[in-house]
């Protein structure tokens, strides 16, 4: 009976689409900035839809969601399917939100089918996980994980001074939920695949199996201000003139590694004082170096640093690495990975074992619960875009694999060794 | 008598003071952008000071200030001195502001000897001279001579979307004035240097005899948005990265002709949507090439131009100059330049002849009336920072020297030929 347990494709659309409606851009796609009116709207909605599911929803001091829905196993720890529903500020309609609407989906399939399950079943909704308002990215799940404090996540500030925790309070998303990461049996994140792989292939189920290790780091150039017109060009110390070499040098070490699939770019440059006729005097540059292989991703970052004093002598500015991030580091669940394969078998779909290279909260789920996450394909892999776009037919099997690696988790099977 | 007229430096230095008070920033500088509350209330102060000294303040459509001392010779022409009261956001106390109050105080010296001219006098400040908030800058005085239409002016916006001629009017100083080029006699501007010549040569007044050739290009590149970590680096089309590549390249321009005293910088940079985990799709550079010879001021646009092509196909984004101010052609007037030095010279000081290779309000004045400069020291050439600095003993010799020259004007005076 479980078997030929299938999602309502019609119903999670309608979901999709009234998502799209709270944010929606004129070109088509989001605007939904974590902890905005929008985002504040768009949570308010999901909870209602959650209520009316009859589930349990819990809010947590970062401002996570957890909706809940019983198992018959007094004790068992619960399975949680998470991703987020904030966007970036020129962003698509799924990346996200498709995974948590996804998990609700399928709560309400296994309600139509009068299916209860051992383990208790969360749907969760990360707060802040593209980073577009509040650095760095993917906070909500951090804290979460116990891999960031409560207190410094809530002192965050975004570009106009707003604290992270009174724009929680504002929308009326700061709770006192006590889950932890103890509460987790495992943990299922469903995304577009954010790259062309999948579509190029024609495939519709990536099965990730690693994530690439991101490394940011905030270098800081100070120089010194003054009239750009007067000030010969040897007795300048010009922070911008630093920074454009800083953002060459990133872009040059990432492509030296291209052939081995490395990535990196500078996610933010914040120029001051920026304006006609001043030498810049302060330039602050948020560089991203992301390799499959942890050695390469360190190597890459040595050469970044390296670069750094001779880009300092020739700008006569000071350079500096102010703070650095990393994620990705942690290994996903072999168990649940073969899972969902063979979920996907059981779909009638070869599955393709991918790495993730952007960030997802489940990189930090993964250092507590064993984690996972199954890709579906986007349109030529085009993502943090207003013209980021998925067909149905191209998310169907994902939804319904990973319905049935939850339900195998819950049944407690295991995958058969070598079967990939 | 006349000629041992002195201004009162105590009374000079009390009103740069007291501006130095309005808008002042926690590091002794000055933060008053045009038609900003601070600038309102800084424009309020100065007409206070017009009206106690008797001057009838005249405002125009552009805001620019006017205040009168009438001659005596019917229907003669004004001799007026003029600079701006507006600043950089990270602005020094006499960038302008020493202009405008030095021509207060030489009219309230003539006050106090009871001199009474053949030409009126008018004391003027100059609307959005810095072009902090509205671009471009020097547009009252471009209005002013007629080099730019007065709508088109008043609907520049600020990056706040504020149009110019309603910040106008929200201060109060959207006026009627018709005053014209045709109404003035000639044009005299002192300022502070904004470089390091006198300072270093321990001299005190500079005689302004040309104008570098300063052109400005807005240039924007269009690249995709797309995830940055999960689009390889060639499928990019990275905006950041082309905008690396213009800023080094103005740099290296600027640089390759530093030898003839070239200059060259990059004074805003635009990154959309500047994102952690975004590729940019857009960037928006002002290039700014300044050269004495206004051939190799055209040479270097044209290296620049010749550039674009090959950093447009390195980083697969469309550049293209979308617009092209330029200033500072027409040379000064030298019949002033000569009186400047006569005075100079009357005061014991050696005037050496320098071009200004920073834009002033005088670079469009002498588009259509007779004009001059006059430069006074300033601490190490240091400029548009808050650092800014100059001793009364700096500035003095070249307020009383303008005294003299304006004088010499108004007696129809002529400098000795070759005497300089």
């Amino acid at each position: 009976m479980i078997a030929d347990l299938r999602v309502d494709m019609e119903r999670l659309w309608a979901t999709l689409m009234a998502s799209a409606r709270i944010g929606a851009t004129e070109r088509g796609g989001l605007r939904r900035l974590a902890l905005s009116p929008q985002d504040g709207e768009m949570r308010a909605l999901f909870a209602r839809w959650c209520e009316e599911t009859g589930l349990t929803l819990r809010v947590d001091a970062m401002g996570n969601m957890f909706a809940l829905r019983p198992g018959r196993r007094p004790g068992a720890k619960a399975i949680m399917i998470g991703s987020h529903l904030d966007t970036q500020i020129f962003g698509g309609r799924f990346d996200g939100v498709l995974g948590v609407l996804a998990g609700l989906e399928i709560l309400r399939t296994l309600d139509d089918r009068g299916v209860e399950t051992q383990h208790p079943l969360i749907v969760a909704n990360w707060t802040n996980e593209e980073g577009a308002r509040f650095e760095p990215a993917m906070i909500g799940s951090k804290v979460f994980a116990g891999l960031h404090p409560l207190e410094a996540a809530l002192d965050i500030r975004d570009k106009a001074g707003v604290r992270l925790g009174d724009a929680l309070r504002a929308i009326g998303f700061a709770g006192d939920a006590a889950l932890g990461p103890e509460d987790i049996d495992s943990y299922f994140e469903l995304h577009i695949e954010q790259g062309p792989q999948l579509d190029a292939l024609g495939a519709k189920i990536g099965v990730v199996v690693g994530a690439y290790d991101i490394r940011y780091l905030v270098v800081e150039a100070t120089g010194e201000s003054a009239h750009s017109g007067a000030t010969p060009l040897a007795d300048r110390r010009n922070a911008m003139v630093a920074a454009a070499h800083v953002v060459v040098a990133v872009d040059e070490i990432g492509a030296a590694h291209a052939a081995t699939g490395a990535r990196s770019a500078c996610g933010r440059l914040v120029v001051e004082p920026n304006l006609l006729g001043a030498v810049a005097h302060r330039a602050e540059i948020l560089c991203d170096f992301r390799h499959a292989d942890p050695t390469v991703a360190q190597a890459m970052v040595d050469a970044f640093r390296a670069r750094l004093p001779a880009i300092a002598d020739a700008s006569r500015c000071a350079l500096a690495a102010t703070r650095e991030w990393r994620y990705g580091g942690a290994p996903y669940d072999a168990a649940l990975a073969g899972l969902l394969r063979d979920a996907a078998r059981a779909l009638g779909h070869a599955p393709r074992d991918m790495l993730t290279v952007a960030g997802h909260d489940s990189m930090n789920l993964a250092c507590v619960v064993p984690s996972v996450m199954i890709f579906t394909p986007c349109d030529r892999g085009v993502s943090h875009n207003e013209a980021e776009n998925v067909s149905r037919a191209d998310v169907e099997p994902a939804v319904n694999a990973m319905l049935g690696a939850v339900l195998g988790r819950d049944a407690g099977l295991r995958s058969e060794p070598g079967a990939h």
